[in-house]
């Protein structure tokens, strides 16, 4: 092992990210973007960093996703003029909304009569209004099927010029459980047709409703957009351990890595304990094979950033702080207390939340917003 | 439902902190402590606050354990002088074991030769050295059978007055996963045999090492602390839906609620959208009986506080910052998108590092450490 010269600067649990990867990560969406005629609107719920948004502007990227109205605000302080709010509307932050309408292009999404008729009460300016739509993931949206409540809440939504209607939207989160990438398309092209008949079914009162889908597993594997005018992935900028299990992503992508100290050796059962817990990665877990947990895969630090996963070893259990690396084999001979060493994420989204900062390959730290910097 | 003044100042996931049950869960332990002739050495890891740890002076708590050195900086900066850091040593933070040792009495836990050695190389100020034993939980310490690399630690320790020999410590984490109070009782009886075993083979080396112990369960629920002198208990302040399934503690114990705005409701599918997912909760569940995970128990706000669990209904479903609530009957009648709801955290200690921040029931925020916030 090779250490490289920013682990000079660790002292505890570090999230890094590689900023190559990272940008070649963006690049091959964007591209990919203009080769279907989609507007690209990445939601930038995963990294969540003012400096990592600038890479994304090189890239041409004008409008974002977000998931919280906080979010939205933080990033219309670093310049960012039509954002994309992908949660249903929170009542109780309506005067964020009046802040932000009243300087962007804000982008909201609903699903419920009732929240529609309580923002025409009380915005002040114009919004872009989606409808969400529940394409089978089961979580928010009007169901694809249940096409009257739609119809009633696209009228209502035509009736006040404050609320101007922008499109239909669906988020098929379902990728995210699947086994193989033939689920996956499998999904995307079951999730097109139904945002097409929702599309048909409101003709008569919108000619011409966008559709704006989005999640990284169908964003980095289909080939298939047919309909859609707009993709809002997230994950992909990072990718993690989850992604490169379900296909959407091969090793190399992976753009971020925890750096931890060793705080001790177990031989004799084959472990290491790390700096590091749930605090630290969060509790998301892949089941192996042989139906143990697997908190992330194990790699060392090589000149300009790190390795492939060394075989056979692996993030095998967390607590609060403590983490336990267990090794098929014997513990490599060049661990010691002191030396660091990298796990990859399982889900980098709540990584990089619970770690609230990056460091960069040159040691450099990048802030991110934090909700609970606010509350 | 009545919702409190409390509530009022909420706008998005809050995590509430019930003042009068927290200091009861503190002067029930303190009280057990004194009862056993016990040390009393709350962990501080579950709370983190400076605001809280006065609620513990005022029981007459003096030391304090925590889980990092730099959240032992952070309270050694709020005026304790006696602190122990209960995870094992971390070798890139010598920087912060000079410090403190400089100014309070610091106790670390060690489980490796080799950084003994190292900290007798490296350290300017005689430190408090705990040895961590593994009474059976297989994270961190030598296996208490193991008494020959035990004694060869302990005499490197007494060799050096800088590192002055405390005790020995053990955490039988393994009370986390009991079934049930008899299991929890079981782990316990066995913990403090191998402690007095260990204990008994160092004895010519040193006739009265001190016993620490130290897991919520256990300290909840055992009435034998034979041979132990410490206690070092955390997430009891708080408690928490994991700790009532196992039986340490009824619902009128849990000292927090996380408070989320409904977001929409979906009757068709009996489930309510909820602003609150992972990054607020961490991603802890527990498994129901119908093997569907559950993420919390759902409550209502009433008159200084929250009611007890509503029958039926959970937090079943969680993504990054979404949270579908289902209910086993109708959704109730007075549920509406923009209303608070509470929801109980299945693990208080990750809920609590997840929000950052805690509001009492005055509406009144409490500011806590925070590992992100330094790196």
């Amino acid at each position: 092992m090779k250490n490289d010269s920013f682990l000079s600067a660790i002292s505890g649990p570090t999230l890094l990210v590689n900023e190559k990867i990272a940008r070649e990560n963006i690049a091959k969406m964007a591209q990919k973007a203009r080769q279907y005629k989609l507007r690209f609107r990445p939601h930038f719920k995963t990294h969540q960093a003012a400096e990592i948004g600038e890479w994304f502007k090189e890239e041409g990227v004008e409008a974002i996703t977000v998931s919280s109205l906080k979010m939205a605000h933080y990033f219309s302080e670093k310049g960012w003029k039509d954002i994309s709010v992908a949660v249903p509307v929170n009542l109780r932050e309506l005067h964020l909304v009046n802040e932000l309408a009243a300087k962007i292009s804000l982008h909201l999404f609903v699903d419920s009569s009732f929240v529609v008729a309580a923002l025409q009460m009380w915005i002040s300016n114009p919004i872009q209004v989606w409808i969400k739509i529940d394409c089978g993931y089961g979580r928010a949206g009007f169901h694809h099927e249940n096409v009257e409540p739609i119809r009633q809440c696209l009228r209502q939504i035509i009736a006040n010029p404050k609320t101007q209607f922008a499109g239909l939207a669906c988020h098929s989160g379902q990728t995210y459980k699947a086994k193989n990438k033939s689920e996956i398309l499998d999904i995307q092209n079951e999730s097109l047709l139904r945002m097409g008949n929702v599309k048909q079914a409101i003709q008569d009162l919108s000619p011409n409703a966008e559709i704006s889908i989005g999640d990284t597993p169908a964003c980095s594997l289909s080939e298939n957009f047919v309909g859609a005018d707009e993709i809002r992935p997230g994950n992909f900028i990072f990718y993690d351990a989850m992604q490169v299990g379900i296909g959407s992503c091969q090793w190399s992508q992976v753009a971020v890595c925890m750096a931890l100290p060793i705080l001790s050796l177990y031989p004799e059962r084959k472990e290491v304990l790390v700096y590091g817990g749930s605090v630290h990665f969060s509790s998301d877990f892949l089941l192996d094979e042989d139906e143990t947990r697997n908190y992330g895969p194990v790699v060392y630090f090589i000149e300009g950033g790190w390795s492939e996963p060394i075989p056979g070893a692996k993030l095998g259990r967390i607590s609060q702080e403590h983490g336990i690396l267990t090794f098929e084999k014997e513990i490599p001979e060049y661990l010691r207390p002191g030396i660091v060493i990298g796990v990859l994420p399982i889900h980098s989204c709540l990584t990089a939340e619970c770690m609230g900062k990056y460091m960069n390959l040159n040691g450099e730290i990048m802030e991110r917003f934090r909700y609970s910097n606010l509350l």
